[in-house]
Parts: C-alpha cells; sequence; structure tokens
C-alpha cells in the first residue's frame, strides 16, 4: 500500500510539479507551518534582511479583506481613520518612561539621509504609535465635546526581534492596525476597552473563526505605560498559544506627559484618560493558517479567502471552458471572486493543488455534468463532493459558504474548548501543559505578591501565567488555593506556554 | 453691501465657529490651498518631523476608495499584490549605477537599533522598490510560461526631499503604488507601458475626473535606469503643472545585476525587460482638491468622496430626525455613505460646512419637506437645489451621482483643453507660459542634442520641455522650427511650468 503510494507522488513528480502535500499538523506542526507557508506561496523568507520576509500575493488577498472587516467594525463603531507618519522623533517616545524602557532595544534608528549626512535629530521606525497620535491630540482635542475621540490606523510597524522570526508570526516588519481613543474618565475608558473586546470576538471569531480567550495580563506582564493590559490567546496544535489582539488602559502618564487636557463640563481643565487596541493582521493571517489547516494545506473562511470558488474543466473542450467562462460571470456578479484553471496540470493535480491552497469551493465540469446539466461541487471544509444542477449553483454557493464558515468556527471552538483543563496542584499543571493544553488553576495574587510563584511556573513547567477573565471567577469547588505556593487562591488564572 | 457682508460673517464667528470657507482659487491659488488643506481638515503639517504630515480621516477615506479603484483594475488586467519591506540593503540600491546616484540625495538611512547598536547593514526606507523587487523576481521568474509576470504593492515611501514640501503635494514620505512587471522582450515591455498610460485614463481620469497629457519624458529627464519615461502632467490653476503616475522601460541593466533570466521556447536563457509604473495616490488626492475645488472649499466626484450624502435636519426634532434615520438606511443599503448633521450649528452654517467639505449630494429635510413626502436636494457640483417625492430618492440619486461625475470630469477637461496652446517663438512662449499655459512647440531634439535649447527653457522662460506624445505629432501648420534656436523642428514638444 505504501509502495503504490510513493509510486503515485513519483509520478506527479515526474511531471515537474509536485502538488501534493502531506504533513501530519498535530503531530510535526513547525515543520507543517514551515513548509505550508512556502508551499502555499504565502511569503518569501529569502529576502536580504534579516527577520523581513516579502508577503505574497496568497496571503496579501485574504489579508486585505481581513483589514476590510476590522476597518468596517472598526469605522461602524466611530473610529476614524489616519495615517500617520512612520518616523517618530527620539524625544517623543522618551516622554513616558516605561514606554520607551519597553520599546528602545527593538527600536530601529535613522540616524542619516543622502551621502551620510545626519538626520536633525535621531528618528525611530515606529515600534507602536502612542508618542505619535498623542502629540496631536493635544492639538485635536479642546473640550468634553470632543470626546470620546476615537482613532486608528492600518499601518507597519517595525521591532527588532531578538527571538527567531518566523513569517506571519513574529517578523521584524509587520502590518497591523492600531486604535487610539481618549476618554473624559477611567469607567468610559474601561467601557472601550470591553468594546475592543467585543470587536475582537466580531471580527476575529466570528468571521475569521478564531477562538481565543481575552484574558487581563497580571501586573508584571503589562504593555510598557499601561495601568491594566488585556489580550487574547489563541491555540497552536502544539499547545502554545500566540498572543493576538491587545487593548490596554493606559496610565495618565501619556496624557500628562502630551498634555492632552479637556475642558469638561463643569469648566475644569483636566487629563483625558487614553485607551490603545493593536489587531496584527499579519500575526492573525498565521493563526488563521494555523487553527483550520489540516494535513492537505490550508483551508479558508469563506469571507477572507483569497479566492472563494475555483473551476475546474475536466477537458479543455471549447463547450466546457464556455460553461466555466458562463459560471465565473454568474459569480463575480454577485461579488463571489472565481478562477478558471486552464493549466496545463491534469484535473487530479488541479484538485490537489486547490485544496493545498485552500479554496473553499472547486467546481468540475466535464462532458457528464454538461450532458446532464449539473455541476459536481467539493467543499475543500468537509472534503466531500456534491452533484446539483447548474441552475441551483447560485443558491448552492450562498446556503454553502454559510454553512462552511459556521462549520470551521464550530470545528475551531470544540477544539479549543476540549483543552481547557482544571488543575490543581503543579504535577497536574506541568503535565497537562506538557500535553499541550491549557492550565485552569488557583493562584495566590496577580499583583507583585504573586511574581515569585510565577516566576517558579516560568522556570519550572516552562509556562506562563496568561492572567484572569475580566469578568472575575471566584475560586471555588477545586479550585481553593494556589497551584504553586498552596496559600488560599485569590484568583482564578489561565497558564499556557507560549513562542 | 460689504459691511453687511462683513457682518454676518462676524456673526457666524461669534458663535465659535467660523464656518465659511470663500479664498478666489484662480487669483490666490497658494492660499486657496493652504487654507482647504487645514479647513477641511485632510492633513496636519503641525507633526514634528520635518517634511512628514498626518494624513487625517476626510482624505484617508477619499484615498482608501482611491485605492481601492486603483488595485481593482491593475487585478483585473493581471497584476498580483504583494507587500515587500519597507528596508531595503545599501547594496542593492548600488548594483544599478544611474539608480543609486539619482536616488541616494534622497535616501534616509537606519543605520542603529536599540541602544546605538549598529545595525548588520545599512539599510535604506524604500525611496521606491526596484531593488527589492527584481532581486525576487530572480528567485520567482524561471521560464517564458512565468512571462508576463505582473506585479504591484501599496505602500509608502520616503524621500529626503529638500525642495519645499506641500501637504499631499510633496512630503517626505508619501503613499502610492509601484507596479513591477517582467516581460519576454522590448515589444512586449512597451505594450505593459501602453497599458500602463490606459489604467491611468480609466482611473485617474474617467473615475476621479483628471485630465492630463501623457508624454514621453527628454532623454535629460528619465527616471533613473529607464531607457524611456512616460509621466502624465495634470494642470494647476496657477498654471502649474503637477507629475502624476509615471511608467518606465527599463534599461536591461536591473535584469543583469539581479540576474532575472528565462529560459525562452527556443532553450535559451535570456534576460527579461521590466517595467514599472507608479501613480502616487497622496499626490493624485492633491489633484483631486486642486483640480475640482471652487472659491467655497472641495468637490468630491461620487465615487470617491470620504462622505456622500449628507443629511440636514431643519429642526431638531423628531419626527424630521426619524425621517432622516429613514433616508440614512435606505441609502446606505444601497452602499451609499450617508450621515445625518446632529451638530448644534443652524442649517445654514450646516450647508457652508459641508460645501466646504466637497460632499457631492445634500438631503435637506423640514417640516414643509415632511408635510409634502418631498425632500430638497443640492448638488455640490452646480451649487443647485431640486425638490423631489421622497419615494424617487434612490433613483435620483442613482441618476444624479452619475450626472455629477460627467459634469466635473466635462468641466475638469475643458479647462485643461482651453489651455494648451500653439506657439512658434521665444516670445510667444514666455508669454503663454506666464499666462498659466501649456505651450506646444516645435523643437530641435529631444535626445541630447536638444539639451541646450531645453536649458535656455529653463533659464530664460523658468519652464520645461515636458516631452512629446507617444503617438508622434509631426511638426506641420505653423509648428515647423525649433521653437529656441528656430532650426528645423524634428519633434513636436509640449512646455510648462512646474513646481
Amino acid at each position: 500500500m505504501e509502495k503504490k503510494a510513493e509510486k503515485k507522488q513519483e509520478k506527479i513528480e515526474e511531471k515537474g510539479k509536485k502538488v501534493t502535500f502531506n504533513i501530519s499538523k498535530e503531530k510535526n506542526f513547525s515543520e507543517w507551518y514551515t513548509e505550508i507557508v512556502q508551499k502555499a506561496e504565502l511569503g518569501d523568507i529569502r529576502y536580504n534582511v534579516k527577520g523581513f520576509i516579502v508577503f505574497q500575493p496568497w496571503s496579501v488577498m485574504s489579508m486585505e479583506k481581513m483589514y476590510h472587516y476590522m476597518e468596517k467594525t472598526l469605522q461602524r463603531k466611530g473610529h476614524k481613520p489616519y495615517w500617520f507618519p512612520t518616523l517618530i522623533p527620539e524625544k517623543n517616545l522618551k516622554l513616558e518612561s516605561s514606554h520607551i524602557k519597553g520599546f528602545t532595544p527593538e527600536v530601529f534608528w535613522v540616524t542619516s539621509h543622502g551621502n551620510d549626512e545626519p538626520v536633525e535629530e535621531k528618528l525611530a521606525l515606529r515600534p507602536t504609535s502612542e508618542t505619535a497620535f498623542y502629540q496631536m491630540f493635544s492639538l485635536w482635542i479642546h473640550s468634553y465635546k470632543d470626546l470620546p475621540f476615537k482613532t486608528y490606523q492600518r499601518a507597519n510597524v517595525f521591532r527588532y526581534e531578538t527571538k527567531a522570526t518566523r513569517p506571519f508570526l513574529r517578523s521584524r516588519e509587520f502590518h497591523w492596525i492600531e486604535a487610539h481613543c481618549a476618554h473624559e474618565s477611567e469607567e468610559k475608558a474601561m467601557l472601550q476597552v470591553k468594546e475592543d473586546m467585543e470587536t475582537t470576538r466580531e471580527v476575529l471569531h466570528d468571521i475569521f473563526g478564531l477562538p481565543f480567550i481575552f484574558f487581563e495580563r497580571p501586573s508584571w506582564d503589562r504593555f510598557p505605560g499601561a495601568k491594566r493590559t488585556f489580550a487574547a490567546d489563541v491555540l497552536n496544535p502544539d499547545g502554545k498559544v500566540v498572543q493576538q489582539p491587545s487593548t490596554h488602559l493606559l496610565k495618565q502618564d501619556f496624557a500628562k506627559g502630551f498634555n492632552v487636557q479637556f475642558k469638561d463640563k463643569d469648566g475644569k481643565d483636566k487629563f483625558v484618560w487614553i485607551t490603545c487596541y493593536g489587531p496584527a493582521t499579519s500575526r492573525i493571517f498565521a493563526s488563521v493558517i494555523i487553527v483550520h489547516g489540516d494535513d492537505k494545506g490550508l483551508k479558508f473562511p469563506w469571507k477572507i479567502a483569497p479566492l472563494q470558488v475555483v473551476i475546474v474543466p475536466i477537458k479543455n473542450e471549447k463547450k466546457i471552458l464556455d460553461e466555466a467562462e458562463k459560471i465565473k460571470n454568474n459569480l463575480e456578479e454577485k461579488d463571489i471572486s472565481a478562477e478558471i484553471d486552464l493549466s496545463e496540470r491534469s484535473p487530479g493535480d488541479k484538485f490537489y493543488f486547490w485544496e493545498m491552497k485552500g479554496v473553499p469551493l472547486r467546481v468540475e465540469i466535464g462532458e457528464k455534468e454538461i450532458k446532464e446539466g449539473k455541476l459536481t461541487l467539493f467543499r475543500r471544509d468537509i472534503g466531500k463532493k456534491e452533484v446539483i444542477s447548474n441552475l441551483d449553483l447560485l443558491s448552492y454557493v450562498d446556503k454553502t459558504s454559510k454553512e462552511i464558515d459556521k462549520n470551521l468556527i464550530k470545528q475551531a471552538d470544540n477544539l479549543f474548548n476540549n483543552r481547557v483543563v482544571d488543575v490543581v496542584d503543579k504535577k497536574q499543571l506541568k503535565d497537562s501543559i506538557d500535553s499541550g493544553k491549557i492550565a485552569r488553576c488557583g493562584f495566590c495574587s496577580v499583583d507583585e505578591d504573586g511574581a515569585g510563584c510565577a516566576e517558579v511556573i516560568e522556570k519550572e513547567v516552562l509556562a506562563s501565567v496568561r492572567g484572569t477573565k475580566l469578568e472575575k471567577e471566584t475560586p471555588s469547588g477545586k479550585i481553593t488555593k494556589c497551584v504553586i505556593c498552596g496559600k488560599k487562591a485569590k484568583e482564578v488564572v489561565y497558564v499556557a506556554r507560549q513562542y
């Protein structure tokens, strides 16, 4: 049996096109990821600046759709789009001390221009844009009537990462959205934080199909300059979590540093409360690949698929190609992206290829289909074929596209939920983390007092305290003691391994 | 009469909102431009890095629509989208000698990271990305079957401009698209150049409403590394031209420098022919402002208006506001952007404000309209009101939106065509340039031989030879001699003043 499979593989390779993809995502996750990025032509790591990649069309087309949904949602909630300069003066970064401390090690600096003439002052390639936005906030915000002042920008940002880079997951340049908002009070700012969490659920979960838990990070793991930090963790098949959007309630140090004041209803000048929210599109794309893909390659949710329908003519005959063209036009008229595969590959090779590329729907047309007025439809998400009347195509696609997304979300949710387990002591904690789980447990404290126990987890379990849920869970049932020191648990926390 | 106008002005200002805008675009173009950029909140020049501005929502929303049309058109013609790194190693830039000579004076250099540790090698903030794309082309292109290889990216680029910067027109960071294509022969590459010109017509003229002439630049004015350079010139009311998209047939030095070869049908390895095309979105936006605006402010073509319909309730009464809400929803269902102005301003102030902002259509609803089942519609392009039945709104908007665009294009075309004049000698040339015209005239040569006459034009007329049309015009009629040296004219060229 194996021999036969090998033969088949060889035969395909002989034609000069190795089209099959078959790597176990569960068993060899790291290899699977490296290979699919290359095979599906998502990103090219051969660009000659360390830590930078070229984003290729198949990923860019999907990420453009992701931007569309993220921006539409933010705009619907009252955020206005800006494009800020890429360069930020060093003095701006220095204005908030924990911020400069946190980001300096990662900054790329522009120091000269032309024939090595020095620039007037050292300029940072933005690692994030708090210190660019807030100096402008001080010019734009005057009165309580200007609040809330809700902004965002689509931008590329730069961080000199010292950890190993991986395409989409961690690069020295990545593509994101950063939303910055000014509010009249801490309470209003916290409502913004909650809105950001809802936005994350509406877009990342309900459209992109990514399950996550939104945690409040412990005190030792806050964003530089934040009073409270919240972040969504997505789980990879190797049991490690990836941090996806984070949203922060900033300390007023920024507002004070940049003098962002407003005249309140009572006539007094007050400093605003600022929140910032940062969904990293290129990293979210990594999670889309990882969460939905299988051993045969990619699986795209319908709405963010670079191509939604591929049409494979079984033979390159005029009658068949005319019908394919007609179908393509009908679909495109309904704003569904469709392409006919006219390459020289065999139909079988085309099937493998587009399954690997993750196209949600395939239409097959051969002589049989033409004669009978039928079409064969293949769903990538469940790997099944269905024969329908060609008159039903549009209604079938309309219905099925919704089913595909629902199914992908359900599969992902089930997998995620099954991997969150309760543990009561260090041994259980270590065992479940080692078997790729997120562990839920009691913990002494997420303030500085708990830092010691967190360190034990870092060193002995090789994992980290991801935080607490915003809707605080009270220790109860089995979970009453700190999983490390055994003292009475003040918190229910989640522990996971990260990259 | 004047006194009265002043009084009215004061009254408006008393309320703390100076809403009127009234500057003669023809007479005080420079002031008009500076003021409208600030008043309409298009760009904020107060950012604290010289030559960089903050692009504000009203411009970003329009430019996002501009990107949509530009990208859709490029994709329809087979270009695939990429995102390349912002940073390019110095050694890449050096590979093509005229390219590095042309761009080095304008490059920003990244030389260090973190706490002033040097980067492994000097990195340029891309001034343009030929030398990033083509090293990847050498990895991606193998056979004639891979050609044409058509790419593009949406990107921000950086040039250390030494001339005075102006928002959108010339900044040290600007937003553009660059399309790079590899072809099997010079002939095929020239067809790409023509396609780029058509694309420019389809998008910049037919959608954005910008008239221009596409010139082949004289030999002394080519893009660094180009064999032939073509560029579109748009005319401003002060008689100066702005260079908009350019497209270049590159010399094969790039293909050779980066070793971009393909195996041709005859089995031989050959170097590709490369073209590059660069529409600068943020500069094109400047032309949209300038070409369509009038003394009252902006006028947006329908398809790229940040907001298409503003609804002004004459009183803030429930019945009226409910109707306004209904209209907004009806419009939005048809993908027409609409907003209700609920501010505290008076209806008259709202009218001024949205006219200044350039919103193409205004819907006014008061008690009278509600009682009669009517709506008052105001068209910004012709400044006229019309009363329609509220049942006809959608069909009215559908029809009128097309009329608005047609009208804006026609107005712009007429203005442009009236300002191109034939001249036969230096005096006529100087007079027409001084009166804000583009002059068409005979010229001895656009090769090096003509450089002397071109210099006379630069120095004595303070203008430049913009080039010849691609469909060569033969000197005839009045135009037979070089406008400067009087020798037999080999070419018909166009001369204009530039920024």
